[in-house]
């Protein structure tokens, strides 16, 4: 089969390359005439652009990098639902990249970029990422990187997040009102900024209520120990927790797997509270309260942030830092039968 | 910043473009100690080089496209992490492209994929899909186009698929074993060769136990109607079924609901097993039977004989075919307590 070229198109309609490829731009130079017979014969013989061609003139890829740590995780996997509507109306395409929660393996990626295949990048960082000087890097390289859920402190950008501390100390405040004297919180790691916020949240609740802060009620559960061992470990003491906040959702299974295995009753031995946005929540056993991220919005508030940043020549990206508001979805693994 | 390109290196060790440009990919023609110098420069400089430029020399974009109906679907995000786990070895990126189930925005992503922006496709097709028109056309200008899970029967080429039918006629008999008398299916499409193989499945298995077919007992669950509206209807006929297979996982959600609106007990008065593969099945009420899907490994094996497609001059695409078998995980939802 024929390459459709410029060069093929010029020859046929007996026009220079210069005349198709700006009749091809629709510009205002050419007769409305000529343009239709371009686009006939474009249409008829089925041309397309060569994108790379294109992209070395016009130094832009038309594609977006969007850097998360996992995407079996439906609060993921919604974010990029949202990225993507934005992304299909601008004609922009989209890389994904998984971390895996491993920072060397973000580091890697993110070098990648310098070379021009993106013009610009949407990052939720791994667990692991306590320096930031990789993503520094890329934006001294005057490439536009987007903050969704994890973001960094230490880096002047767009943020687009979610009121954690607030969530953290709603969750914390739902169990101490449905009945809860020793609520524990589980996180996944000591360097991201949701999982210090929710912390910090789930103190504050706990001081406002005159509850002292125990330490070994802050449970970090990530790949160096077994969840489903540490969870019940933490169920087994003789001053166990009377409620749990999962702060992400893949710790629920854990914690409901525990609760079975040591015959603990939730709500009306432990209660459970999550953030999750798996859909399955309405119908677990018992079906289970959560702090539902509006993960779809956010992932569409940081491609336009970023869409913002790459249609103008300068633009302060940090201005476009949005916090959009999670809600707290009451089900039965946080009832109070006394109540 | 300095743009660090293949000239800079040049002046700066004095040696030629060419004689740079062979060194970074390591050629025979230069000697050991120059590809030394020249490695080391462009490690200190931060030389990376221009993916675009390096895309017109080679014709190779080093990009996969992947099409898929969603994300937010553990069957597809786990495979997608199987193909993100080989294309991250050969170095290749990976786009995401979303049809959401739409026929026509499937069409207008494939005929983008003509100007290179890919080397090849990762497919599983929309439930809308009929005509495989954009397909072929796409295949018809060399590029290689593998399904997964979801296949076009009328194209020769690569198809990873789970053993559909098998699974089909497993799960009704797992029914019909633990006593059910009229079991149903439901299904998202008449078009999609999974849906079709699975109710094949399910006719043969009545037909070797005894059981006529109803047409009413094949449910389609699409777009059209509302799920929960239409499993309760079901439910609801003096008839009704006494298991219910459900040929997607996000149909699981809607007949919990639907049993648990109409006061009909899960396995007591229905038994369910569905196709999924997501990790909350274990903790839900009741823990639910299901045909688990090999997806990572079916992701794995479609990116795998893309790749082996890639690196030969011609490859008969067909020959690396694949069926992976899913397996059928007993739990509370299909128990038989008179058994």
């Amino acid at each position: 089969m024929e390459n459709i070229t410029i060069k093929v198109l010029a020859k046929r309609l007996n026009l220079s390359t210069t005349t198709i490829s700006k009749a091809l731009k629709n510009s205002y130079e050419i007769s409305e005439p000529t343009k239709q017979k371009v686009f006939q014969l474009a249409s008829e013989l089925n041309y397309t652009p060569n994108v790379y061609a294109g992209s070395l003139r016009t130094k832009k890829s038309l594609t977006l990098g969007v850097v998360i740590p996992e995407i079996t995780d439906n609060f993921f996997a919604e974010a990029i639902n949202g990225i993507e509507t934005v992304a299909q109306e601008k004609g922009y395409h989209v890389l994904v990249y998984l971390t895996h929660e491993n920072y060397e393996r973000e580091k890697a990626m993110l070098k990648e970029f310098k070379g021009g295949r993106v013009d610009g990048i949407l990052l939720s960082v791994s667990s692991e990422t306590k320096d930031s000087t990789h993503i520094k890097q890329l934006m001294d390289e005057n490439i536009p990187v987007v903050f969704f859920d994890r973001a960094c402190d230490d880096i002047t950008t767009a943020k687009i997040t979610t009121n954690d501390f607030e969530s953290g100390y709603n969750a914390t405040c739902h169990l101490i009102d449905n009945g809860c004297m020793q609520p524990a919180i589980l996180l996944v790691s000591q360097n991201l900024s949701i999982s210090n916020e929710r912390l910090e949240g789930y103190k504050q609740a706990l001081k406002i209520n005159q509850i002292k802060f125990k330490e070994s009620h802050a449970l970090l559960c990530n790949e160096e120990n077994n969840s489903l061992v540490a969870i019940k470990k933490l169920l087994q003491h003789k001053r166990r927790p009377d409620g749990i906040i999962c702060s992400v959702d893949k710790l629920t299974i854990p914690v409901y797997l525990a609760c079975k295995d040591l015959n603990l009753s939730i709500p009306a031995d432990v209660k459970v509270i999550s953030f999750s946005n798996n859909p399955s929540a309405v119908i677990l056993n018992p079906s289970l309260s959560a702090i539902v991220q509006p993960a779809y919005d956010i992932g569409k508030a940081a491609a336009t942030a970023l869409f913002k940043a790459l249609s103008k020549k300068k633009i302060e990206l940090a201005d476009e830092s949005r916090v959009i508001f999670s809600t707290l979805v009451q089900r039965d693994s946080t009832s109070n039968f006394n109540k």
